[in-house]
C-alpha cells in the first residue's frame, strides 16, 4: 500500500472509497438531524447521490424516516427507493397512496422489479392507484414473459419525429428530458409512428441549426423486438456496446429501450446460472428461496448422478477378485478418481468459457483439443512421477511391503494417474464441444457425463493395470 | 414460437435479431460494392452501426478493405476498429501512420486495449506517431497496474468550471462533445482544478437560463481514486449504477471516468474468475494462452489436491482389513464419495453466491446453515432409500449373495449416503463462510478442503459402518 502514499501529498486512506463513503453517510445523517427548515434540508440532500441517501435511510429509526419522507420531493424519494435492497417495508411506511405515487415516478422497469416482490393484492392495489401512463407502462412490461426482452426493457427513452428541424428536435428533447433521463441516444419515428432511426445526443448537441436532421440520423441503427428471447439476442446486444438500443413491437413501433445496465444485469444472471450449472444446480438459488424450491433445483442432478454412480459401481464389481487378493489397492482408488475428476473439471470450465466467448473455427478447435491433451499429459507426468516416488516409499515403510512390491504398486498408481489425466482432459474438452454442437447447454449437460466417463476410465486403468502388472507379470500375489 | 406469430400481423422470423442483422450486413456489402462516389458511400455507411460495418469488414477481401479505408473518415474507421474482434491484422493493412491516427482517434482506454495485444515494438512505434494529447492519455492509463481502477478508466469525459453560467456551461459542453461522447454526466471542477461535483446532462438541458449552475451541481456526487484496487470498490460502483463516475488522482484532480460498460466488463471478469476458481484454476484462461501459462494456472491446485488425496489414501488404508474380508465393499466406494462431492459442490456454489451478493446478518447465516443441512438431509433420505432398494436387489441377483447379506450391505451404503450428504452440506456451507470471515476468497480455498473432508467422512462412515454392522453385529463374514 506504500505506493499510494508516495503518489499523494495528503494522508491517503487505504480503502478510500469506503472511507469517503462513510463520510458522505455521516454528512447525510447530520443534515437530516440538523433541524433546519424542510427546504434547506431538501437542497442539502440534493447534493448527494441517491444511493448514499438510501444507505443512510436503512439505518434510521422509523420516526426519523417518516419525517424525512415528508421533506423529500416525490422525485427524490423515487430515486432513493430504486437503490434500497429491500424496499417493501419502507413502501409500507409511506402508505398506499404515496407509495403508488413514488412507484409511478420511477422508471417503469424499476417499479416492476419492486412490484414483482410484493404480495399480489398489494401489487394490484398500488397499480390501481397510479396514473394511466404509469399503469400502461407497467402492464406492458408485465405482459412479457421473463425470458423475453420486453420484460427487461425500460420505457424511459426519448422519441422525436423524423420530419422536424434541428431546433425543433432540441425542443422535443428538452420537453421529454424532464421525465426521461436516458437521453444518450434519441430515437426517431416516422409519420406513421414506426421506428425510423436513432440520433446520438452528442450529434444533436453539436449540430448547426442550418443542418438537416436527416444528416445526423442513423437510419440503420440496430433494434430488437420485444417478444424475442433474451438469450437469443443478448450476445448481439453486448456486441453493440451501446448505452441504449430501441425495443420494437412487431408493428415496428418503439415501445421501450434496453440499456447497458440491463445488459450488465443479464450478463450477471447468465454467468451466475452457468456457475450454478457447473455445480449441478438447475439454476441459481438465492438466500430467501423456500426449502422445497431449492430441493427441486438440486435433486435432478443428484438422482442422475446416483444412477450413473451405480453404473460405475457395477464396473468396479468386475475387479472384485483382484481387490480380494490385494486389498491394499483400495487405498489409492479415491485419489486417482478425484484427480481425474479435478482435471476433467478444469478442462470443462475452460472449454465452456472458450465456447461461450468466442466464435472459433474447426482448426482452432482442433488446436484447443490438442492443447488440453498436452496440458493433461504434462500434469499427469509430473503428478504421476511424484506419486510413484511418494507412494512407493509410503507403502514400503508404513505397510511393510517389499521394496519391489511397493514400487510396482506405486508404479500402477502413477501410470493410472497419467492415463486418467490425459483421458480426463480429452473428455473434459470433447464432451462440452459435442453438446455445444448439438445446441445443448454444455454447462448443464457436461458435468455428470464427464464424471462418469472419467471414473470408468480411472477404475479400469487402475485395477486392470494392477491385475496385469502385479499378478500376471510379476506374480506378486 | 407460435405466440410470436399471433402478436404480429407480418410474418415474423424466429431469430429476428439475427435476421435483420444479416439484412444490415447484406446492405452494407452492397453499398461498399456499389461503385458510387466515395462521399455517397461514406454517407450511406454512416446510417449503419459501426459494429455491423465491423462484422462485414472482417469478411471482405484485402483489396476491397483497403479501398474502404480510403473512403471512410478517420472517425468512422476508429469507431469500426473498436468493434473488431482481432484488430491487429487490419491495423497492419492501414500502415503505421494511419493506424496511429486511428488509434489516437479512439477513446484512450479502447486504444490501450488494442495496444496491449500488439508486440512491444509495434506498440511503441504506434504511440510515437500519435499526437501529444493521445500519447499522454495512453501513458496515463498504462501507468496503472491492471488491478487498479486507473487501468480501466476512460479519458472520454466532459469537465466544466464551477463558476460559469448555465449558458456558458452549455457552450463548454458543445465544444467538448465533439471529442467526448460520454456526456450523460458532466463533471465540474473548481478554480484550482480540483473535483467539485457533477451535473446530470438532463438537468443542464432542462435548466432555465436564469438559474444558477450551482443549483444543478451535485457537490457530493461519488468518485473514486485512480490508484484504488478495482476489487475494493467495484461492488460500490455497481451499487451506484451510474452511467459514469469520475476518477480522481490523489490531488483531487479529475483524470478519467468509469462507465457502466467498464463495470459490466469487471462483473464479467470477476464472475469468470470465480467460475475458474471453483474449477480449481488460479484464474481464467483463454484460447490464445501459451501452454506453459495454462499449466501454471492449473498445476498448483492439482499438486495440493494430490497430496490431500494421499492423506485420504492413508486413512482408507486403515480399513484394509475389512476390505480384505468383504472385497465387494469397494464397488460402492466411488459412488458414495462422488455423491458427497456433488452435494458439497452444490452447497459451496450456493454459499459463495450468497456471500458475494448480500450482506447477511449472523441470524440469517445460521438460518442458511440449517437450511442447507435440511436440504442435505432430505436429499440424503431420498437417495439413500433409493440406493438401499436398488443396490440390495443388485447384490442379491448379480453377486448371488443371500437376501439378508445383500440388504445389510445396501443398508450400509444407504446410511453412508445419508450421513455423507448431511455432513457434506454442512461442510460445503461452513468452510466458505469461515474463509469469508478470514478474508480469504472462498471460491479459491474452499474446493480442496471440502473434497478432502467429505472424502474422509464418507470413507470412515462407509467402512466403519460395514465393519460394525456386517462383522460385529450380524457376523456375516
Amino acid at each position: 500500500m506504500d505506493e499510494k502514499k508516495t503518489s499523494s501529498p495528503e494522508t491517503a486512506p487505504i480503502a478510500a472509497t469506503a472511507e469517503h463513503n462513510a463520510n458522505f453517510e455521516e454528512n447525510i445523517r447530520a443534515i437530516i438531524r440538523s433541524g433546519k427548515p424542510a427546504s434547506v434540508i431538501r437542497d442539502d440532500l440534493d447534493n448527494y447521490h441517491a444511493n448514499d441517501i438510501a444507505e443512510v435511510l436503512e439505518t434510521l429509526d422509523t420516526a426519523t424516516r417518516k419525517r424525512l419522507y415528508n421533506i423529500l420531493s416525490l422525485e427524490m424519494t423515487a430515486e432513493i427507493f430504486t437503490y434500497l435492497d429491500e424496499p417493501a417495508p419502507y413502501l409500507h411506511e409511506l402508505g398506499l397512496d404515496r407509495a403508488a405515487a413514488v412507484l409511478a415516478e420511477m422508471d417503469a422497469d424499476e417499479a416492476v422489479d419492486i412490484l414483482e416482490n410484493l404480495d399480489p393484492e398489494e401489487k394490484e392495489a398500488l397499480i390501481a392507484r397510479m396514473d394511466q401512463e404509469s399503469k400502461d407502462d407497467i402492464h406492458l412490461i408485465f405482459s412479457y414473459d421473463e425470458e423475453q426482452i420486453g420484460s427487461r426493457m425500460t420505457t424511459n427513452y426519448i422519441v422525436i419525429p423524423n420530419n422536424c428541424t434541428i431546433k425543433q428536435a432540441m425542443r422535443h428533447l428538452i420537453s421529454q428530458a424532464e421525465d426521461n433521463d436516458n437521453i444518450d441516444t434519441i430515437y426517431v419515428e416516422d409519420e406513421n409512428g414506426r421506428y425510423f432511426g436513432a440520433i446520438e445526443l452528442k450529434d444533436l448537441i453539436t449540430a448547426r441549426e442550418y443542418m438537416k436532421l436527416e444528416d445526423i440520423i442513423s437510419t440503420s441503427y440496430p433494434y430488437v423486438y420485444a417478444d424475442e428471447r433474451s438469450s437469443d439476442c443478448m450476445e448481439e446486444l453486448i456486441d453493440y456496446s451501446e448505452d441504449s438500443i430501441p425495443v420494437l413491437d412487431r408493428n415496428h413501433k418503439i415501445i421501450g429501450a434496453i440499456t447497458y445496465e440491463d445488459i450488465a444485469e443479464a450478463i450477471d444472471d447468465e454467468m451466475g446460472d452457468d456457475y450454478a450449472k457447473l455445480a449441478g444446480l438447475t439454476s441459481e438459488e438465492d438466500l430467501h428461496e423456500p426449502l422445497l424450491q431449492s430441493l427441486k433445483k438440486r435433486l435432478p442432478w443428484l438422482v442422475l448422478l446416483l444412477f450413473l454412480g451405480m453404473g460405475v459401481s457395477s464396473v468396479v464389481g468386475i475387479f472384485e477378485p483382484i481387490v480380494d487378493r490385494i486389498a491394499l489397492l483400495i487405498c489409492f482408488q479415491s485419489m486417482i478418481l478425484d484427480m481425474a475428476g479435478n482435471v476433467g473439471t478444469q478442462s470443462l470450465a475452460v472449454t465452456i468459457r472458450v465456447l461461450m466467448d468466442e466464435d472459433i473455427s474447426a482448426m482452432q478447435k482442433l488446436g484447443f483439443v490438442f492443447k488440453e491433451m498436452r496440458i493433461g499429459f504434462l500434469n499427469g507426468l509430473l503428478l504421476g512421477s511424484a506419486s510413484f516416488v511418494v507412494i512407493g516409499i509410503f507403502v514400503h515403510i508404513m505397510k511393510q511391503k517389499s521394496l519391489f512390491f511397493s514400487f510396482a504398486l506405486s508404479g500402477c498408481v502413477g501410470i493410472s494417474l497419467l492415463t486418467a489425466m490425459v483421458i480426463s482432459s480429452l473428455v473434459g474438452v470433447l464432451v462440452p464441444m459435442l453438446f455445444h454442437k448439438l445446441k445443448v447447454d454444455p454447462a448443464v449437460a457436461s458435468g455428470p457425463l464427464i464424471t462418469t466417463v472419467n471414473d470408468l476410465v480411472a477404475v479400469v486403468t487402475y485395477y486392470g493395470l494392477a491385475e496385469i502388472l502385479l499378478v500376471d507379470v510379476f506374480h506378486l500375489v
